[in-house]
């Protein structure tokens, strides 16, 4: 089975002009079909403090009323989006931007309000693999941000650790499928304060200890999880770690398997 | 050879909520291949008074500097395109948005600076008719904004009514290509006062006649010129007029052939 590399990028690399523009240059030169996902968080803040749109945010996820959800729209689909795809297509590869609406990619739902009403926040239902296949076939690297749609007319805002998963697990059974998770830490880490402290590999037994053992900070649970439910999809293994992982053969990451 | 329709919208279709919503209901119902393209120059300068970037225009034309880029890369390639696209799904017609960079679809130049430096304007070199074509292929309707690149890395403001005759050009070898000038009047009139003066036919004869009588209006020069050059480059037909022109039969409007 022919490899597949599914790579999610967050704010560290997107809100620096300089590292997007090196990573990007790498990335190109990486043999192989690969899949980019990214999110771009700052960047939206920015622009809606820009129009006076209030920020709400709890539990460090965002709010999406219709004015924050048109400000996602013009930042990750546009500005973000077209810049990552321009710059590709600069280093000589092809590349091709993507809302989940765009070839019906990503059907979402919105998401049920309970205590907390999120507004236009999707979680997904459908990933439409055979036309991203139909892409990879092309030699062109899909470039997804984190939009998704309802199929009836919405876009929702969806996080791009779960929409990089999801893609992820429907390839799963066409291509060896790697999952990597760019942050800005070396990996997960067994002393939050520490750096160096790089679980290197972890498995369903050692996940289940470091659970037990509280070692496994709040923030990382949710990655985890998305991580797990991918393996369990038949995704070949989870990478988590700097964006060298990719490019190094002696850099240091955490690599997940079942 | 099977028929392809390639259609222009101007403002007054993408400015009204309510108007671009009953479009594209009634372009899902338009049977064969399509493509659409789109502006949205009001949608741009709103948000640039928003944001206070000041808005320059030299003979109706946009002058695109970087902050005017960003602007006009969120607005019609985020906002725009992404809500078009999500009402085509919604509809049950599989579309996907694109500007020029995505797939390497439109390769442009950067307008040489002679009297007026327009700033961030592309002429259009090259457009990727293989891409666009396997789109096609899978049925799905691919939807241009008027943004091209120069694959070295900038993205380009570029006129939309040039990207819809340079795209209904290069695939004119492959179907018989009509290409559609949807704007706010019923066609081209021979007395700009009166809207019920549309010239149903222009050919290159009355062309040159219209020309020496003075008839054909400043602002509609540029369409017309656009209009014989895809002619001449193949294209079956143009018609200019309102949306009416692609769903009722008994509609009155001009076609230019030669």
């Amino acid at each position: 089975m022919k490899s597949l590399s599914v790579i999610k990028i967050g704010g560290n690399i997107i809100n620096d002009h300089k590292t997007l523009h090196h990573f990007l240059a790498e990335l190109s030169q990486l043999k192989g079909p690969k899949i980019l996902v990214h999110g771009g968080g700052k960047s939206a803040t920015q622009l809606a403090t820009q129009m006076q749109v209030p920020v709400q945010m709890i539990d460090g996820r965002r709010i999406t009323d219709t004015a924050t959800l048109d400000i996602i729209t013009m930042v990750y689909a546009g500005k973000l989006n077209k810049h990552i795809v321009t710059q590709l297509q600069a280093e000589g590869t092809n590349a091709l931007g993507l809302s989940g609406a765009d070839g019906n990619a990503i059907v979402a739902e919105k998401r049920a309000v309970t205590l907390i009403d999120y507004g236009y926040v999707g979680d997904i239902i459908q990933v439409n693999a055979t036309f991203i296949e139909s892409l990879l076939a092309q030699e062109i690297i899909p470039v997804f941000c984190a939009l998704t749609h309802d199929g009836k007319g919405q876009l929702l805002n969806t996080n791009a650790d779960t929409i990089a998963a999801e893609i992820a697990m429907s390839l799963a059974n066409t291509f060896q499928t790697t999952l990597y998770y760019c942050f800005e830490k070396k990996g997960v880490l067994s002393d939050i304060d520490n750096n160096n402290s790089v679980l290197e590999k972890i498995d369903t037994q050692t996940y289940a200890q470091l659970l037990q053992d509280g070692i496994i900070s709040e923030g990382m649970l949710p990655k985890l999880n998305n991580c797990f439910h991918a393996l369990q999809h038949h995704v070949h293994k989870v990478c988590i770690g700097h964006t060298d992982m990719l490019f190094t053969s002696n850099s240091t990451y955490t690599t997940i398997q079942l």
